[in-house]
This record gives C-alpha cells, sequence and structure tokens, in this order.
C-alpha cells in the first residue's frame, strides 16, 4: 500500500512560471439556460439584453446571450488550479475584452501563456503575469475555436524554495486601457429599434457626461452559500472561498468576482442601458469581502467613444463597491491615495449603449 | 463632476398614481429549463405535471409547464420597481387567472394600469390598485403577445408630499372570486388517461368535500440564502428582502410570494393531483416571515366546480401558512376575527384537479 | 366541516412491507440543462465528462451527460415516500448499476421490490431490503422505457404496531461488489481519442496500484441552504433534512447522498480521469454530517478490471468521507472495528477511466 501525494495537483510556484510558459487549463465547460438562471438567482441583475430573447432579437442578436461576467468567470475559474492555487493575491486585470456574445450550448476552454515574472525584494514572493485566452471549443475540440475572451492578470504567488535564485525580472507593458477602437461590437448589434422602455431608463449614451457620478443605492447583504454556489458554478476551485478552516481567522473569503457580479447588477440602477460589457480595463480588489457584509455600489463616467456602428456608443465607467453603508458618499481613496478600509472594488470598464 | 441622483428610480408615490394611468414595466424575462429546476431546488413541490414531460403529454399537453407560481412571481417581480418601491404594506391580490401554461423558452412582460386610489385618513399614505397583465412577448416583442397572467393588487404607498391635497378617491369593485365558468382550462388539456399512482395520491375532485381540512404535515425552516435566491430569479428589488441595513431590526423580510410558493408545494402532500392553479381570488400576508422560521400549511376545501371539460374539475382551496409549530390545529384567526400572529398566509384559489 | 388525515402520507411501516410486493413511485421527473449547472453549484464538480459537450463527443457520447449521482439521487428520492419515511436508519447499498448515460429532457420513474424483510430483536423495529429500478419515461409513459439505474438499499424501519407479529424473516443473497464483467459500457464510449490535458491529468488506468491511497486534499465547508436547494432537487422528502423542529437537537441532518457527491466532486484532485460512476458495490453513512462541518475526502483504490472496451477500464475505488481536519491520515475505522466518530462515509464503486 501505498499514498500517492504525487497524484494530486499542489499548484505552480513562482519558480514554475517561466516566460512564454503555454498551459492549457483543463475542464473545458458547456454554459446553458441553467448558467443564465443560476446568475440571475445570484446577483440582482436586469439589464434587458441578457434577460429577454425578445430584446435581444430587436438588437439584432439571434437570442439572449449570458452574461459576459459569467463567461468570463467560468474562463478565469479554469486558471486557478494552474496559475493561482498558491497565490497570496490577485493583484490586477488589463486588456480584457469580450470577442463575442456567449449563448447557452458554447463550450469554453482556456489557455494561458507567462508573459512576465518579477520576484519580490523579500526573497518568498513574486508577481507574475499571464496572458489568458478563453475560446469556444467546437465539434469534438480538436480544431481551436474563435476566441471568445482574453485578459492579462497577475498574481503574487509564493516560491517553492525561496533560497532557489531569482528568475529575471521580465515586467510587460499593458495598456492602461483598451483603446475604444479596438473594442469588438458583436456582429449584428444594433440598437436602432433599441426599446427603453423594456430596457428599463430612459438615459441613451448623450445623457451621460464624462465625470458624472452615480449611487446605485441598493444594497445586498450576502450569505455564505450564495457566494460558494456562485464560486462552484464557475469552478474556481481555490481553497479560501469554501474552507473555513483554511484561514486562521475561520472565514471564507469571498471571491473577488462574486463582489464584480453583485457590483455591475446593482448598477442597473442609473445604468440600465449600459447592455453589455466590452472590456474591462484594469480592477482591484481592494479590501476582503465576507458573509455578512452588505454590498452598495457607485459608478462615475471616465470617458465617452463613439463605435463603428452609429446606434451604438461606449461609455468607459469606473464601478466601486462598497460595504456595510450606502455608496451615496462617493468614497474610494483617502487623502493617503490609499483605498479605504470599507472599499471592495475598483473596476474600469467599457459597456455599450445606445446612442 | 456632478452626481446624478435624477438616473436612478426612487419609485412612484402615492401623487404618481392616476386613474387610469398605464405603465410598461420593464425587463422582460424568458424562462428556461433552469427556471424549472431552480424552482424544485427552492421549494419542496412534487406535483407530476410541472415535474414530468411524459406526464405532461399524457395529460395533453405538448411539454411540462414551469409552476404558475414560479410564472407569476417573474411577472408580478417586474412591477416591483413602478408600484411598490415606496409600498408600506402589501395588501392584497384579487381577480388572478393563469391564461396558458408557461413553458420553457417563453419571455413575459408585465404592464399594469392603475384602477384605484384613496388616501388614509393620515394625510401621509394611501391605497392604490393597479390591474396588471403579464403578456407572452413573441418574435423582437413589436407586436403584443397573447395574455399569460392578470391580477389585481392593491397596496398601502407613501405619498411624496403630505401636504399635497388627497387624490379624489376610486375605490375598485372586485370579485370575492374568480366564478369557475370564468377559468381558463389549457388548451388540450386532459384528465382522461391520468396515472395517479405517478401523481402520487388517489384523490378525485369528488373525493374532497366542501369543509373538508387538510393538515399537510411537513415543516421547512427557511435559509436567507434561499429566500434571496428566489427573490432575485423573480427580479423582485424591494430593498426589504435583501438588505440587512434597510430596517431598523435588521431582519431580511422575506417576499410573501415565496411563502405561498412553500406552502403551495407543502400542500402536495394531501393535494397531490391539484395539478395546476387556474386562478388565485384572494391572498392575505397575515403576518411577516423571516430566516429561521419554520413553515407548516393547512388546506380548506371552500368550493367545488366543474369546467368545461369533463374530465377537469375546479376545487376553490383556502392554503393557510402558519409558523413554528405543526398546522394540525388549522389556526388562522382569533376570536377578535384578527389573525393570530404565527399566521403568514391565506390564500384562496381554484386548482384544476381530475374527475 | 372534517379533517382528512387520511389524504396525507403516513408513510410505511415494517408490517407494509411483505416479501415481493412492488411499489410504483410517485413523480417522475423530467431532468434538464439547468440540474446540470446547479450540481456544479452545488458540489465542486470538475470532471470534464459532465461538464462538456466536445469532451463527450470526443468520447463517443452525442452530448455531455448528468453527472450519475444527481441522476441518482432524483432516482432514489422517489423511493423515500413510500420506503423510508419512517426510517430509523439507511442501512446500506449493494449491487447499484448505472446502464446508460441520463442526458437533459430524459425523465426518469422509480418503482422498488421488497425482497427482505426482518425483524429485529427489540420488536420495534425492523430491517426491509427493496430492490429499485429506475427506468427512462418516454412519449406519454404508457409503454415502459429502459433501464436507467438500479440498486439495493436496505433501512431500518419502525413497526405500526410492536405487539404485532413478526413477519417471516427474508434475508436477501447480495453481491459483494458488481462483477467488473457485469459493469454496463455506455454504447459508443470509446477512451481512444482521450484529451488528458483537457480533463486536468495524466493518470490512466494503468498508473494506479492496487492498495493506492490519495488524499484529495481539499475541503469544503457546508451550509444549511446549500443541502436543502440539493435535497429538495433531488425530491427527497425526508423530514430531518429540512426542518429544523423536526430533531430533539434542533439540527437539520445532511442527507447522505449530499456527503457522497461532495466527496466524488473532491475527488477529482488525485482521479481526474475516473469519469463514469459504473456501479456502487457498498456504502456506508458512518457518522451523521451537520452543516457547518468540513468535509474531506480519501480514496484507496481496491481493484482494476479491463471491460469489453480496448480503451475503457474500469477502478475499483473505496471513498471515504471524513470532518473537521484534513484527509491526509487516510482514518476511517478505529482498533475496535469500528468506524471514527469524524468518519462521513465508506463507498465502495466502479469508476470507468482511460487505460
Amino acid at each position: 500500500m501505498s499514498s500517492s501525494a504525487n497524484k494530486t495537483n499542489s499548484g505552480n510556484f513562482l519558480e514554475d512560471f517561466t516566460i512564454s510558459l503555454r498551459i492549457n487549463h483543463a475542464t473545458p465547460r458547456t454554459l446553458t439556460d441553467g448558467d443564465r438562471t443560476l446568475y440571475t438567482a445570484l446577483y440582482p441583475t436586469r439589464f434587458a439584453l441578457p434577460s429577454s430573447d425578445a430584446f435581444a432579437v430587436r438588437c439584432g442578436l439571434p437570442r439572449s446571450p449570458i452574461e459576459e461576467l459569467a463567461a468570463f468567470h467560468v474562463a478565469f475559474g479554469k486558471t486557478v488550479p494552474d496559475v493561482s492555487l498558491n497565490a497570496v493575491a490577485n493583484l490586477g486585470y488589463a486588456e480584457l475584452q469580450f470577442h463575442r456574445p456567449i449563448y447557452p450550448g458554447d463550450t469554453l476552454a482556456t489557455e494561458s501563456e507567462v508573459i512576465g515574472v518579477k520576484e519580490n525584494s523579500n526573497g518568498k514572493t513574486g508577481v507574475v503575469w499571464v496572458r489568458s485566452t478563453a475560446r469556444l471549443v467546437e465539434g469534438d475540440g480538436s480544431v481551436p475555436g474563435p476566441v471568445a475572451i482574453d485578459w492579462v492578470r497577475w498574481v503574487m504567488v509564493k516560491k517553492r524554495d525561496p533560497s532557489a535564485p531569482a528568475p529575471q525580472a521580465v515586467v510587460p507593458e499593458l495598456s492602461a486601457t483598451v483603446p475604444p477602437d479596438a473594442l469588438y461590437v458583436p456582429a449584428g448589434l444594433t440598437f436602432e429599434e433599441y426599446d427603453f422602455t423594456s430596457a428599463g431608463e430612459p438615459h441613451r449614451w448623450g445623457d451621460y457626461e464624462i465625470g458624472e457620478k452615480i449611487d446605485h443605492v441598493d444594497g445586498v447583504t450576502i450569505e455564505e452559500a450564495e457566494h460558494m454556489l456562485a464560486t462552484r458554478l464557475w469552478q474556481n476551485t481555490a481553497k479560501v472561498h469554501f474552507n473555513a478552516q483554511a484561514r486562521e481567522d475561520g472565514k471564507r473569503l469571498i471571491y473577488g468576482g462574486h463582489v464584480i457580479s453583485l457590483a455591475r447588477a446593482l448598477s442597473f440602477n442609473g445604468l440600465a442601458n449600459t447592455q453589455l460589457i466590452a472590456a474591462i480595463n484594469a480592477g482591484s480588489h481592494a479590501n476582503p469581502c465576507f458573509a455578512g457584509d452588505t454590498v452598495y455600489a457607485w459608478s462615475e463616467v471616465l470617458d465617452k467613444a463613439e463605435t463603428g456602428k452609429p446606434s451604438v456608443g461606449a461609455l468607459r465607467l469606473r464601478l466601486v463597491a462598497v460595504k456595510n453603508a450606502p455608496a451615496a458618499d462617493f468614497r474610494a481613496k483617502g487623502e493617503d491615495g490609499k483605498y479605504l478600509g470599507d472599499v471592495l472594488l475598483d473596476l474600469d470598464y467599457w459597456a455599450l449603449t445606445p446612442m
């Protein structure tokens, strides 16, 4: 009789991430109507395009797509066992783009390439940058399908052996924002016959001003069962989300993506016509979120741009989630430039909106 | 930089509800197999018709429909941002009719008409009556689809300005019950080949007597995560259900419809053959329900009627939900005619049952 | 006015289980994509075959099947109102076989035959053995469909009347294991083009040795809402799972099948290529599980066998779930041969794995 620790995945450490290493992540997943339903039960989303087939048809799409963030969470979840199982912190996102809508029946698989690595001065940890690409998997998967989502993220991971020499530092150059002329507008999408009444608000692209801030008013208190259902749905395996014995404080850390989806859903109230997320420029999880926290959100219009399609405009939005008190004070950072203790998320994204 | 409270929905107040005002509510929603599954996970339902395609085919339907109450909750949820965001209390329902079964793939949208308004003597609040109609949305939604559900409800809402003059009082006349000859029996429905074994109980329409009471025996203890998943699934936005900071007592009020669905599901035990709800005559949420409460239910047969179809009978049932002790005592109101403190729901409805 | 306790199901008692009695259980159920999604949200499963249509097509199946245990829980749930509503304990399983994959759209119904009965020496309880068969229900259900799953289980049930004479004891002979040449390999299944990268681990059938033990490392803390959502999804009606007032200690007992599914999902880490469960040879719920428990799992390779298909091997696995401390010590029974107090499950099953 023998035990076999070698058959289980202990994750990768800093030393394992060599520049240009490509990783095909496990467990492709087919999204279905069930995912669309469960997303609605987990987050208070009311955007009309991912809610109604008829609304989507009127916008030129074949049927109602699955919310971009649901597809992203699934695509992202696949990278966790290989990239961030030994992560100390998820440091940031950049250059995330949605290349096409995802529909029930679509299967996603994700691959990553290491594009940067840098040991920290403490010699115990380092930062790894990976560019990940989620593709549709068609037929039996033997031919690579079209790109659905791609993004860069960087995480702090542990070294396996602190006494090992530091790898040569490579820090990638990343765009501060996805330029608006690079945004993908889904084939066929048009807002020419857009139904503002069904969408819930009358505000067009032209009604938003750069610098304008919106308090999304509503708050949602989070339960353990909810964030664990969600995080499992994304097949995200990070221990800290599920195992009350994994952290010294006995708390389960809520997956940062759960807070993103919650804040985005809350932003309906004031941004009901920002129907599709086209890109995420940057994102920070400023402080941890735990069950029992009540999450509120506010947004700021950072920029506006036209797209190739006359009826479709793009709004660059800052979405900030805070906890345990309403967001009406639009709080984020203190005078010292650091995030306040009750700020959870600071996200910078592009959304497609009727002009 | 400017903030824009004007972009968010602050709901309507008593002054906003003028007689004959029509409101097209936002966010049409496509129901799917996912809704059917999640309904089964949220409520202990075992009625065969909404559970089994084969059972439904045997009853003359093309496939298994989504439970009527799931469709109702979705249709109802759409009215909340416009009708009851500033509601003090949901006072009652009347004349609710299901016009046709709802199947996965169907899209629902809801519109309402104000049919009554009356200021309360305190000058601070008033009662508003609305008739709401949920229709199927077909194609791109440009042509109104057939009616799926309609109903009247009345709510107590706040005045925006207590010093404003009272609106002229209009109180609609409402039927105490939907007359049985007005009930919609779905096209094709037949119970001629009804499979009592699969349905779970042998009791036919003829086996129930007016005045008969049934204790449904089972009890279910409710968790926060469950009622919030459900209420989000219905895209119901009322703050008190989700935000532990919204009420002074720090409790989240459970959506009354959650109790209706729970009690209806419990009623399977004794009423397994009441396969479809055809109409709701009246409904009162007698006391609030909170997480931790254990819900039990009992029913009384109020009336019996034939329908146009020889195999399909109608039972008029009173469904009472109570909490934290079994329902074997059939309790509801005290000697003073008021509901006892542990009574949650008193619902009066018509169900279609094999003769 | 009359009350009618006779219309509700009080379950069967020892006296009701006569040898050869056949019971057609109520409420056939159609499984859908929604069930597949919700299973993923409830358990941390990452097996590629039930996750990805493309992976399933590459393995010769028409699309991704629903996880066997989801189908089993649904099939099993139907037997509860008739077999185990008055059960004191669920004693064991044997000879469980999956005859074919279950796909979204399939409808399952279950029938049982009493094959054994034996009164306990206390005269108050006894053991009942039933063989249950879940079949596909096709068309309108009037012609019995093919067998999907069958199994034997035995439960301890109460006597209705302790003074009644004991039934003649009949104890069935049961196989200790399903012989490997009796295992059903799904039509069309092939692992010739198996994609180990997508599956998540490189270990083939030949890489596992009899006697090898694997610690699955990860742990999951269970919440009340999760096990109740799951158990309702299986339409399992046992009171102790849902009603905090049903037991003197005020705790809700977690359905044993919830622990089976959780442990099986955790076993992905080390057994990622055990794609299908073909049979369950035996199973014991060693100790009760409650919300708040953190569940870990380990496995032992008990046996290996070839199947008729060259690319498809069978591994006989012992899956043990423990609670509240990691499973790295491979604990199960103490020196006295009894299960330790923190052991939840001891399951013996056959899984199909690429050779």
